[in-house]
C-alpha cells in the first residue's frame, strides 16, 4: 500500500516538516474555542511571496461558504495564504456564512498586510451551524503571529475533525538539476469518498510553474489519489485540495509540454498518494486499509465502477471487520456495480491466493494464506471480471461499530 | 407509516393465515439441517389447482441459480408450487447449483404428482457455496407431507435468515361482488434496497385474471413497495417476488383494461407496502424506521434520486441511529445524490417541525416537537427542494452498531 517507490528513474526523498519543509512556507495552528477543550481548531499556511495557486473541490451541489469564496479567490491564480477552521464547516449557513468566511481572509489579509484577495479560506466540521465569529476575530491574529516555519504539525492538528493524527508529508525530487520541495497537510476520516469528501490537502512547493500546467498536474495527481479513495460513501460539501507554487526554487518556470513536468507530476502523485492511503487508514473505526483492484474490465469506467461498487458495499466492508474472506458479497457486490459482468468469468485473489475461479469457489484454496493476508493492515482484494483489459483500483477501509460508535455520538 | 387505509371507495380488510388465508393455498415449513440448531430452513408453497403466474427477480448482474429456474419455468405460465430453502443462497455455484435447484424442484414435483416445470425455486443465505443436498433430498419429502391450510406461518419461518420475525400478511377485497382474498409470506432485512435485493415475497390470490393483467399490477405494487425501501444500499443476487392466482374465486377472468383491475390493485399495493414496511422495520439492527419524503422535485428521477440519496447514507443512518436530528447532513446527501438542487430552495422538516428554510436553519425550530418526533419508531423526514412539483419517497431504517454486529458475525 505504501505509494510506488520510483517509476522509471525519478528518486524521491522522503523529508520531515510537512508543508513548512517547503522553502518561503511558515505555517501555525492554535485553538481559539470551536472545538470544545483545547484542541487546535484554527491553522494558516502563509507563502512569503506571491504563489501561482490551483484547486480542486467537492462535487456536492451544495457547497460551504469558504468553498465558494475560495472558488472566486482561485480565478486570480495569485495567492498567499489559506486559513482554515476546524469543527463548524460554515455549510448550510446563508448569507451570514459568505460575511462570516470573507472576514476571515480579510482579518488574515489584514494582519499579514496582504490583499483579501490572495487568501483562501477553508472550513470543516458540522453543517448548518454559523460559525463562532467572536472567537474567531480573537483567535486570527495570534494564529497570524504563531505563524513559523516549524508549524506545519500545528497547522495540520488546526484542521483535524475526527482524524485520530495530524497527517503531514514532504518529498524532495531533483529537477533539471536543482532540488525541488513539495510539502502538504490534509485532513480525512469520514465522508471520504471517490469524487472528493470532507477532505481538505493544502499543498505547497517551490517550484516556477505556470498556472495552466500547475492545474493539469494537480487534476491528475487529484484522480489518481483523493478520488482513489471511499470511507463510507458519503460526499462532503466542503472538500477542498488546494496547491501554492511560490517560485523560490528558481527554476526556469514549466509550462505545459516541458518534459520536466514528468518529474514533477511523478513527486506530486507520490505526495497525495501517500495521504489519502493515509486518510483511509484514519477512516472512522477504520481498523484496515483494503486496496480493491479491479482488472479484465470491459472498459475502465466498468474497472471503476466495479471497484467502487465493492468499496462502498457495507457488507463487504462489514465483512472486512470480522477478517471474513466472504467472497460472496464480492461477487454480489460486483454483479450489482452495474459493471458488465459475466458470473462464469469472475475470479477473486485475497493477496497472492486465489478464492474464486470462473464465478464459483476454487478447488484447493488455502484458507491459511487467506487468513495471513487479512491479518495484514493493509489488505489487497483483486478481482478479475475477465471480459476485456481495463483495470482501475479504490482504497477503501472495513466498517466497524466504532464507525456507527462515532456518528452517532455515542463513541 | 401505516399502509394507506383506502383509496376512493375501495374497503380492504386484513385477514389473518398469511398465505395459507387464501383458498386452495396450503404451505409448510420444516428444519432440514441447512441452518444450525433447530431453525426451519425449508419452505413450501402449493396451490391445488394450476395457477397463473409471474414474477419480478433482482436487477444485480449476478443471479443464482434458483433464479435462472425460476425464470425460466416462469415463461410457460402456469405454476402450481414455490420451494424455498434459506441458509445457503445457491449463488455462485455455477453448474452444480442449476442441477442442485432443478433436483429441489424434481423431488417435489415427484412427491406432489405435477410436472417439474409447475414448480420454482428460491435459496436465500451464504453465497458461493454448494446445498447440502443429502439434507434438502431427505427433508423435502416430509415438506410435502407436512403441507397446511393452516401452514403458511411455518413457510415463512422456513425463509428467515438474520429476519428476527416471520413475515406474513392477508387482505379480503371485494370485486364485482365476489370476495377475494390474496395472501403472502415475505422475507427481508439485510441487503434490502431499491431495485430488488435479499427479499422473497410470495404472494397468492384465488382471483381468476390473465397473465398480462398480473404481470403489470404485480410490477407495479412492487415498484410502491419493495423497490421504495433501503437498508443498506446492497442489492442481493436472489430476489424473488411472485405471484400465484389459482382462479378459486370464479370471477369472470380480468383481463388488461378491464375496471375490476383497479381494485385488485389497490389490494396488491396495500398488501405489498405492508410487507416492505415490515422488511425495512426488521432490517438488520434496526431501531426505528424513516419514510424519506422528497418533493418540489424538478423531475421525479430527481425526486427518487435525491430520496435514495438521502435513505443509503452512512452519516444520515448514524445520525438517526443516535436521534439525533443533524440535517446538515440531510443536505449533504441531497447535494451529493446528483439531483438538481439549490441551496437555498431547500426546507426541511421531520414529522410536521420544519428545521431548515431556504437551505439554512429556520429560525425558532422547536426540538422539542423534533425530538417527540424522533421518539416515535416511525420517523417522517420531508424534504422540498423547491424546484418543481414531482415527488418520491423511501422508506429506510437506522444504521446502528447491531447491523455491524450481525455482518462480522460479531453478534
Amino acid at each position: 500500500m505504501t505509494p510506488p517507490a520510483a517509476r522509471g528513474t525519478v528518486e524521491l526523498e522522503w523529508l520531515e516538516g510537512g508543508i513548512t519543509a517547503v522553502p518561503g512556507i511558515l505555517a501555525s495552528g492554535l485553538h481559539c474555542g470551536i472545538k470544545p477543550g483545547a484542541a487546535r481548531d484554527l491553522a494558516l499556511v502563509f507563502s512569503s511571496t506571491p504563489a501561482t495557486a490551483t484547486g480542486v473541490f467537492t462535487t456536492n451541489r451544495v457547497v460551504g461558504a469558504p468553498v465558494k469564496v475560495s472558488r472566486e479567490r482561485l480565478r486570480a491564480g495569485v495567492t498567499q495564504a489559506i486559513v482554515a477552521s476546524s469543527g463548524c464547516s460554515n455549510v448550510a449557513t446563508g448569507e451570514q456564512g459568505l460575511r462570516d468566511a470573507r472576514e476571515m481572509t480579510e482579518i488574515v489579509a489584514k494582519q499579514l498586510r496582504i490583499p483579501e484577495e490572495r487568501v483562501l479560506v477553508a472550513s470543516t466540521g458540522i453543517i448548518g451551524r454559523y460559525l463562532p465569529m467572536e472567537k474567531i476575530r480573537a483567535g486570527l491574529p495570534k494564529l497570524v503571529k504563531a505563524l513559523s516555519p516549524q508549524g506545519s504539525r500545528h497547522a495540520a492538528e488546526g484542521i483535524m475533525t475526527t482524524d485520530t493524527h495530524p497527517k503531514e508529508a514532504a518529498i524532495r525530487v531533483e529537477l533539471g538539476g536543482r532540488p525541488v520541495t513539495l510539502g502538504a497537510i490534509a485532513k480525512g476520516t469520514g465522508m471520504i469518498h471517490p469524487l472528493m469528501a470532507t477532505m481538505f490537502c493544502f499543498v505547497a512547493t517551490d517550484l516556477a510553474v505556470e498556472r495552466d500546467a500547475l492545474r493539469a498536474a494537480l487534476r491528475r495527481a487529484v484522480a489518481g489519489s483523493f478520488n482513489r479513495i471511499s470511507v463510507d460513501g458519503d460526499r462532503s460539501t466542503s472538500d477542498t485540495v488546494v496547491i501554492l507554487a511560490n517560485g523560490l526554487a528558481e527554476n526556469r518556470p514549466l509550462a505545459r509540454g516541458d518534459r520536466r513536468l514528468r518529474v514533477f507530476q511523478h513527486a506530486l502523485d507520490a505526495l497525495t498518494q501517500r495521504l489519502a492511503v493515509m486518510q483511509v487508514r484514519d477512516g472512522e473505526g477504520a481498523t484496515l486499509v483494503i486496496d480493491v483492484r479491479v482488472r479484465g474490465a470491459k472498459t475502465r469506467r466498468d474497472a471503476e465502477v466495479a471497484a467502487r461498487g465493492i468499496a462502498n458495499s457495507p457488507l463487504f466492508k462489514t465483512a472486512m471487520a470480522g477478517r471474513d474472506p466472504n467472497w460472496g458479497r464480492v461477487v454480489s457486490a460486483v454483479g450489482a456495480s452495474g459493471a458488465a459482468v459475466q458470473e462464469e468469468r469472475i475470479a477473486i485473489w485475497y493477496g497472492e491466493e486465489q478464492v474464486c475461479q470462473q464465478g464459483r469457489l476454487r478447488d484447493g484454496v488455502s484458507w491459511e494464506l487467506v487468513k495471513a493476508e487479512l491479518a495484514k493492515p493493509e489488505v489487497t482484494l483483486t478481482v478479475d471480471l475477465g471480459l476485456g483489459t481495463a483495470q482501475d483500483h479504490i482504497w477503501t477501509c472495513d466498517l466497524t461499530t466504532d464507525y456507527v460508535k462515532i456518528n452517532t455520538g455515542t463513541s
